[in-house]
């Protein structure tokens, strides 16, 4: 155990409450001067608080009213075709409640009771099949923290820092425990061979909503890992989460878990629809357009401090948080730079990574005062290191949307507030 | 891989579907004749749904309006001091939304804003100290999956099998990723010396409610994992959790982790407050009250199928799940048995168990369309084994309320409905 006299967080806070340069203004007064809030009559100590009746299914606290999903209108013509944000500024730990989890819909949210629900799986299989709601209950199911990312996060930081918030510049983001039955496992029930060579096989999957969303899956991925899912942190999917059924192909972009999903077609080609050639695709910087690029390469964001999280306690100990993932397995290392990528401190990671799931990290630190230009960046086990801004635009140019996973950078200023920045 | 001719599943299925012994519906009339719900219009796909400016913060759809907490109202006096249940045979993986994460109050939820939190750190210390929300904020913080397990759990199956559904007999439990600042480190703050021998030194905490809550804490566990924590499943405690700061005391009873925690003293003897003696404490065959009783010892409950999720599609393949957690550490095996204890079958563990966290496990079978005795067994890392009622009240007695960890038994009808019995 270590002596108390010389531990990092005593040392800070009380050498700071001794000399007056920490704005703990509890702490400091604490051992002078009572604390009106404790001394006075505590209201909600001196009544009854709610019954057990009061809330069958809860809500946050009304305090917490600032924790939601916030969508920008202008940033597309219709909220039935839009997107909007997951607080992570907010937030802590890895697991993100359904009820904040950023949504994106090509035309809507719609409501598929589960006794109407139908799953085919047709095309190149044994058998067709036609799958009910409880026909997959039936199947042996697995459960797997995941995270899925839109294609578009991040995507208005490649003509400059725009969106003033890690919730916008980066919350197109979940990370939830899925259960559901492989993908295999139906393929498998629907007599596809799954010991033959999946080379140039391909699943073209759908949803049930108006837009359908089809997508072209190599077999590969279809067989490796790919869950048809029912239910997210435990509970059934949330009607915007494409309830009874959406597809979960971990690691890949989102527009690929195709949610309300209704059919399954195995086929010796992709599609080539929409969704995969005039929308997510790459432009690259001689203005081709690169297709087919699926994994969510290695990415973090510092979440707090943040714009939407300034710091407020003024200089003294402060803990700087955030964010790091790789579509390719699992995160090996984060670090933390304060001063826009010149020097690096390895930042501690809250738990073992897990495989294609959020990892929360800290950098326990001191903050002098002085302005800092927060960034972090990712490796992950593939020896991959999350690029700066101008790595990526050198490769990518300025006119794409998808895939940016530029180190990201927060201009905290001497007052605390922090700011969305470009370093050269 | 397997080869798909031989796979369980589709083995199981397709012979089902071709002798018309199953009744997969879907699946089996798929290939001959139309399914109405796919040849006919299907509403959802032909109009839009809603925005994703329609739910800031969401709630589950409305065809999960079952899945909720329930209390029961002849248990307690008043909902104030009383207990609702989580709906975990509606539930699956390991994870427990918040919404639906069991309460249990003494005198209410409260409603205390961060602003107005005070957590006072007093008693044997170096210098007490009063920490603001802001404050905790600036220590090195933790995330764990913990579960916590009231002590009364299951308390109604002392006297019989007196409650139909495993919501109500093992329901007082929930699951979630804590994130915040180790006890250890606010002793420290307040120049606790940590390393010092523990022995016969304990914590008193006590909460900002109206009853207090108060309970007495071992210094070696205080020191050990316990967690000052201020989120759940990544985002703030709910009110009737807490909020703003609760108390986390892994493994152990959920009475101990005192919700809006506002004192902790240090100590060189325990309180004996109210909740751990005329409350919280076992009695026993011969009438005597055993005191100090704070683990959760192991055990496990199938979920579904169970009296609230019982069979509805005949015989053939089925999923029996359920949930398994030790307050000794990790779980290392659960057994199943469908005829009331006389032979098992070990189930298949979804997940690398966790240490102090919920289980899921599955055993994916077969049913006959016979009357099932299911039960479900537990072991931990200690090599404990999880008891039978009987073995439970041979040392036990019938008079107790608490720590009732015994193996819990639903017999499955033939029409596939299920109830909570006893076996001999």
């Amino acid at each position: 155990m270590s002596d108390p006299k010389t531990s990092p967080s005593r040392r800070a806070f009380l050498q700071g409450a001794a000399t007056g340069a920490l704005t703990l203004g509890a702490t400091a007064a604490s051992a002078q001067t009572p604390d009106p809030l404790i001394t006075e009559k505590q209201p909600w100590a001196t009544g009854l608080g709610d019954g057990v009746d009061a809330t069958p299914y809860g809500l946050p606290i009304q305090y917490e009213g600032d924790v939601i999903r916030r969508n920008v209108p202008w940033l597309t013509a219709d909220p039935i075709s839009s997107i909007n944000f997951t607080p992570i500024h907010a937030l802590d730990g890895t697991i993100t409640p359904q009820g904040c989890a950023f949504e994106r819909h090509h035309s809507g949210a719609i409501e598929l009771r589960k006794e109407d629900y139908r799953l085919m799986v047709n095309g190149d299989v044994g058998q067709q099949l036609i799958f009910s709601y409880a026909d997959l209950e039936r199947f042996p199911r697995e459960n797997h923290v995941y995270f899925c990312e839109c294609a578009a996060n991040t995507g208005m930081e490649w003509a400059g820092a725009q969106l003033n918030g890690a919730q916008f510049t980066h919350g197109m983001i979940h990370n939830m425990e899925y259960s559901g039955v492989p993908l295999k496992t139906l393929l498998e029930e629907a007599g596809y061979d799954t010991a033959a060579d999946p080379t140039g096989k391909w699943v073209y999957v759908e949803g049930a909503d108006a837009s359908s969303n089809g997508r072209s899956i190599p077999m590969e991925k279809a067989l490796e890992d790919c869950l048809v899912a029912f239910k997210a942190n435990g509970e059934a999917l949330r009607k915007e989460h494409g309830y009874p059924v959406r597809l979960v192909v971990p690691g890949w972009e989102g527009n690929m878990w195709v949610k309300w999903l209704r059919r399954i077609e195995v086929m010796d080609h992709p599609v080539e629809s929409r969704e995969e050639t005039s929308k997510y695709t790459d432009t690259l910087a001689d203005g081709t357009a690169r297709k087919w690029t699926w994994v969510m390469d290695a990415k973090s964001v510092v979440t707090s401090p943040s714009p939407q999280s300034p710091i407020t306690h003024g200089k003294g100990p402060l803990v700087i948080t955030g964010l790091a993932w790789t579509g390719h397995g699992k995160i090996t290392r984060v670090d933390v730079s304060k001063d826009g990528g010149m020097s690096w401190e390895t930042a501690r990671l809250a738990a073992e990574p897990g495989n294609k799931s959020l990892v929360r990290f800290y950098l326990d630190t001191e903050w002098d005062g002085e302005e800092m230009f927060l960034q972090s960046r990712a490796m992950d086990e593939t020896g991959y290191v999350q690029p700066t801004k101008t790595q990526l635009r050198e490769v990518r140019g300025l006119n794409s949307v998808y895939h940016n996973n530029c180190i990201q950078t927060w201009w905290v200023k001497p007052n605390g507030e922090a700011e969305n920045v470009e370093v050269s």
